[in-house]
């Protein structure tokens, strides 16, 4: 995919505070797949300076919306793939967040560009499991699991 | 407590993105004891316009980074009490979240006031477990399990 899954998304969708293209103070989150690996979903975030939790660390409030993002457009771009549509075609695939779990391993350094790797569990209807790691410098120091509904189209 | 719990960080720990008094361009939320019920800590925090989800709706990360906040400060104001210190004193209760566990039960209006209510569930050593609830308009919309550690004086 050479565009990121999240610029497919209708503009009445891309408003979205972490991914929304639309929306000028968010964050703008950007997903793809994995050129080496297909099955996973990569995106990448340089925190602000000011996205600190304690000095020197990024601030779990902001890695968790980065995971829930990511996660939400890893979903749509599985659901796309499984029903062997091109992304942003319609009706378009949209998701809600119906629970956020994440574990944080180690505190993430916010000098650096942080990586998130998403992978599909399961696809059981409407509902779709992501996995998620965060990685810092190389090293995992988060893990998100985000369980997502698709929205009906009339919704 | 007249002041909110945040009001008693040291300097070094008010810079979260998510509560730090000194950091301009964060969320600065406030958590104060209940006072109708000493045993629940309120945070109110009004959504801006440009953290929406959705339209009308408010995003799932900040609603998950106040819940993150709110329980901190909670765990820290509980770990005072508990120690039956006045908030503030040195040396300080600290926290880190372990695990934060969001569940989105109906989408959040952006339009209102925002009332979170946490109550301390357990506190064992340096880990306490913090249930959060969120509501929006009086109807609860997201609920949240935090477990944060206590940092040591020294780190």
């Amino acid at each position: 995919m050479s565009l990121p899954i999240q610029a497919t998304y209708p503009d009445n969708y891309a408003v979205c505070y972490g991914c929304g293209r639309l929306n000028e103070h968010g964050l703008q989150i950007k997903s793809f797949w994995d050129a080496a690996n297909p099955d996973i979903a990569i995106c990448h975030f340089q925190p602000k300076r000011y996205h600190t939790a304690v000095p020197g660390f990024a601030y779990g409030g902001l890695l968790a919306s980065l995971i829930d993002c990511h996660a939400t457009g890893t979903a749509a771009a599985a659901m796309y793939r499984a029903a062997g549509r091109a992304p942003g075609t319609e009706p378009a695939f949209r998701f809600v967040t119906g629970t956020l779990n994440v574990r944080y391993e180690a505190p993430t350094p916010i000098d650096t560009l942080l990586e998130l790797r998403a992978t599909v569990r399961e696809i059981k209807g409407r509902k779709v499991i992501v996995d998620v790691e965060l990685f810092a410098h190389g090293q995992r120091t988060v893990r998100g699991e985000v369980v997502v509904f698709q929205l009906m189209p009339d919704l």
